[in-house]
């Protein structure tokens, strides 16, 4: 049984683990810092479908079942699938997800999502209900680019809070394997909302979502800022994270050097022009699944906490003058004994 | 701790009960059939608001506040909500929840949905992760219509297959209350395709992916359709009623007159002029929550199977070409001792 820690927390008592992941991504991010550690860098946003929503789909069905292969199962090992994705109606997830032919539990936190998905698939597991699951999440650059702003054609001109949607998919089959990184902990965000209305700035509607949620979590649990080797917030890029830095110091919880992002780490903010870093549901999948995964497996660092962020908005709540509130879900990780 | 039974299915051995529901309908759902049964029947579509997502918003708010205060609970006792809509990006759970400030999960199974939370949400309480959880789901009819299919203004003629999405919320509060309907069984689907392509035809599309769902229920628990005083899906209407009725014969599982469909039930066919029947995320939300909790609470019936029913796509999948997906989930509720 699981214990619920303060108002946000659950702490696992069964061992959780995650088996394996696997990371694919778009041609930009391969060039990027991390280029070296996804499984597969796509030669073009393609992937040799028509168009860039069956590309998505294609990404996210070939990447989950390479996540499969890595950890040694068979598909019908894999008792349930949790995924989402940004697109309306979640398209990229379920048509990727289809021929899986997995009970299925489709999710949408925005970018925060693969953090929902890896907390559900725990809960799964922790309730007797599952024995291996599966948890992804994904976002294409050109789709979201399309869906949510402007024809790509147009070329439009980006201000320095933009963000770069990622192009790519992550998966983590969860199991039991004491070798393996073990989810110990889970800290669910809430809607947040300090009525942020740029669509260009989504590292500030969602930085007041991942103070929230990394407030609760430190209450919730005692610990520190300093017990974790890395906190790794999803996709806040690097105006949110400062106003992370700076709304938790008045607080009185200090983050320092052991707090980055993963639309930090994702790309080379000079060469690559990313301007404020990377975004999209992909971006803290990716580089979970394939950077920090691997640090946990090698035993590089031992304990960190992984916070996907999210931006609630769609086009529709824009133009009808909503802000935009933003949501965060913590999962606490460490390497296998 | 929960048991898998079968490859679908999970059997609660926590007692998770139902402690409320409340159902907000608007006016064409009030003249139906079930219409006395609604907590509330909207006097027009707009709820007070200046457009008609900020209405179902609205309707979501007002709504999970009514079974909160229904089951004799404060807001800060619900430790979970789980919810979605139709929307894109989810806006009529996002904007409607905000205000609750409770851990929040998105999730998205289309017309399904409600189905998904009441399973996640019993799954959560079952591993310990909370005592009470909210579960929900929405629609409209004009925010449906407009992002799905035509302007409203257009007046466009409706083939018989079409159905009529419901306008609404359903919510239902989870704990333990030994008095109280409880949740026994749920058996969550897979995504299931059988090519089909036409937009007005959802019947067709979720047909498939509910029988397969009640194929695994009823090998998965070793029950059969007459176990059940009542089998209800969620708005596959009268012509994907009969498509189960159908397909599942052929295997020799035969579904008798205890097998309806909360599409056929909300609406009089003949004199509200909704052709194939209601549809919506609502439609399974709003005559669970307000006509079959009824039921159960008072003991009327004993055991049912709820099975909301959800077609896939977004309108960017059918302009590719994509078939329509269907998914199902079952929850099996029996009436307290």
């Amino acid at each position: 049984m699981a214990r619920q820690l303060g108002a946000q927390t659950i702490a696992f008592e069964r061992n959780i683990h995650i088996l394996s992941t696997a990371a694919t991504v778009g041609p930009k991010e391969g060039e990027g810092p991390l280029g070296q550690e996804f499984d597969v860098v796509l030669a073009d946003m393609l992937a040799g479908e028509s168009s860039w929503e069956a590309a998505e789909s294609k990404i996210v069905e070939r990447n989950m079942k390479l996540a499969i292969e890595k950890a040694g199962i068979r598909q019908e090992d894999v008792d349930y699938i949790l995924a989402g994705d940004l697109l309306n109606q979640s398209i990229g997830a379920t048509f990727g997800m289809r021929s899986l032919e997995r009970p299925y539990y489709g999710l949408f936190s925005a970018c925060a999502t693969f953090g929902e998905a890896l907390g559900l698939g725990a809960i799964l597991i922790e309730a007797g209900g599952a024995k291996m699951v599966a948890a992804a999440a994904s976002s294409h650059f050109c789709t979201a680019e399309r869906q949510f702003r402007l024809p790509l054609e147009m070329g439009g001109q980006r201000p320095p809070t933009a963000s770069w949607t990622v192009t790519g998919s992550g998966a983590a089959i969860l199991g039991s394997d004491h070798a393996k990184p073990r989810i110990t902990h889970i800290t669910t965000g809430k809607i947040v909302d300090y009525g942020i209305t740029d669509v260009n700035n989504m590292g500030a509607a969602m930085a007041p979502a991942a103070a929230d949620t990394l407030r609760a979590h430190f209450a919730d649990t005692g610990r520190e800022p300093t017990d974790y080797d890395w906190i790794v917030t999803g996709d806040l890029g690097h105006y949110g994270r400062e106003l992370v830095v700076r709304q938790l110091a008045e607080e009185g919880i200090a983050l320092g050097s052991n707090f980055t992002d993963c639309g930090i780490k994702i790309y080379d903010q000079q060469m690559q022009d990313t301007h404020a870093g990377g975004s999209g549901c992909a971006c803290a999948a990716v580089t979970f699944c394939g950077h920090y995964y691997r640090l946990l497996a090698q035993k590089k660092i031992k304990r960190m906490l992984l916070v996907p962020t999210g931006a609630l908005l769609s086009t529709v709540s824009s133009q009808q003058g909503e802000s935009i509130p933003g949501i965060a879900h913590a999962v606490a990780i460490e390497c296998g004994i």
